[in-house]
């Protein structure tokens, strides 16, 4: 996945010679709290924060006056892989991030709340789907053994008496990032699942001979 | 984990009779683009952003005519799970939430900056540790016999050539993040894994016979 994947292209176009009232009124009604400021080509060359704005006395000002120049603004490249918005949005605590083409033209804008959703869809994965997965891949095994499989795991690890049928239940209302949270980490959970596998594939092994 | 161990405790003060040129100035300097709004007890009443402080004319106004009233807040339990805090930043897309005791109290913010750092931990694993967990866990199985099952399951799938040293290299040099994108999700990335661990196990198996 890369940055223009990622990105929002529905962007404010704010140019230097622009009031900071003109700015002001077009940032709140399109609820952006920071935004690009573009040179006659689209291109990158200052920034500007809501808190930039609302500090002023007098909205007369222009903003090639007050903008964040370009050496401080953080950028993105469009085919940045999508990792590097994460790590700049954590390092540098910021909401959205320009993204930038070959020309240096803005073509979208990276926005922190993009960032969650994407990372948010893994850990919303239910675990039935990863169990899924796990039986197909175990060729031979079938749903039931897998349960069976679960449940052996579950009371060796936890000492909890739970039904395969309980078991069933309960991944299909866990998702991967509650399991995570609930192990102690991913290779805690990762080390119950390998149990699991092992012990449906040495069952697997000793059913054929 | 919960949404308190998640917040910031830093929180801002912001009281209804504040003028708004006041705590424009107070956000400004802890550079805070939205914050709670409390009463002489320090509970949550409302709520003010950035933008709707840069948008007024008149500074001298009161912040308790201009506050977003408490049935529009977005807010927090610090007991709730820490995914409620995921589930609503990225449903009302918005920057920070507040979070409360039982007597309402606001006791700290969830800030989107935080989530994602917290999100982004996750994909920052690297695949070494997993393939450490792996080994462990399948008992009886060398790290060697761990690589050279790898190296099998590449070429089955990929149809790449990779000696046992450069997988384990890859693996030092790759996250859990990057794995899951290049797989194309979480559970093609876990199919291979498990296809791996069997035949780890089954190679154990062969061996003890």
């Amino acid at each position: 996945m890369k940055v223009k994947d990622l990105m929002d292209t529905n962007i404010l176009k704010i140019y230097p010679d622009f009031t900071a009232k003109k700015t002001v009124e077009l940032m709140y009604k399109r609820k952006r709290f920071s935004t690009a400021v573009l040179d006659d080509e689209d291109r990158l060359i200052g920034w500007i924060m809501s808190l930039d704005l609302a500090i002023l006395d007098d909205k007369t000002i222009l903003i090639k006056d007050i903008m964040h120049p370009l050496d401080k603004i953080i950028t993105l490249h469009e085919n940045d892989p999508a990792r590097d918005a994460v790590v700049k949005i954590v390092k540098h605590k910021v909401i959205s991030i320009p993204v930038l083409n070959n020309e240096r033209n803005v073509i979208g804008m990276v926005r922190n709340c993009d960032i969650t959703k994407t990372l948010a869809k893994l850990y919303d994965i239910p675990l039935d789907s990863l169990f899924k997965t796990l039986q197909k891949e175990i060729k031979g095994i079938t749903w039931e053994e897998l349960m069976d499989a679960s449940t052996i795991i579950t009371k060796q690890t936890t000492n909890e008496e739970i039904t395969a049928e309980e078991y069933e239940k309960k991944l299909k209302n866990t998702t991967f990032g509650q399991a995570i949270w609930a192990c102690g980490g991913l290779e805690k959970f990762f080390a119950g699942l390998i149990k699991i596998g092992e012990v449906a594939i040495a069952r697997k092994i000793a059913r054929r001979k």
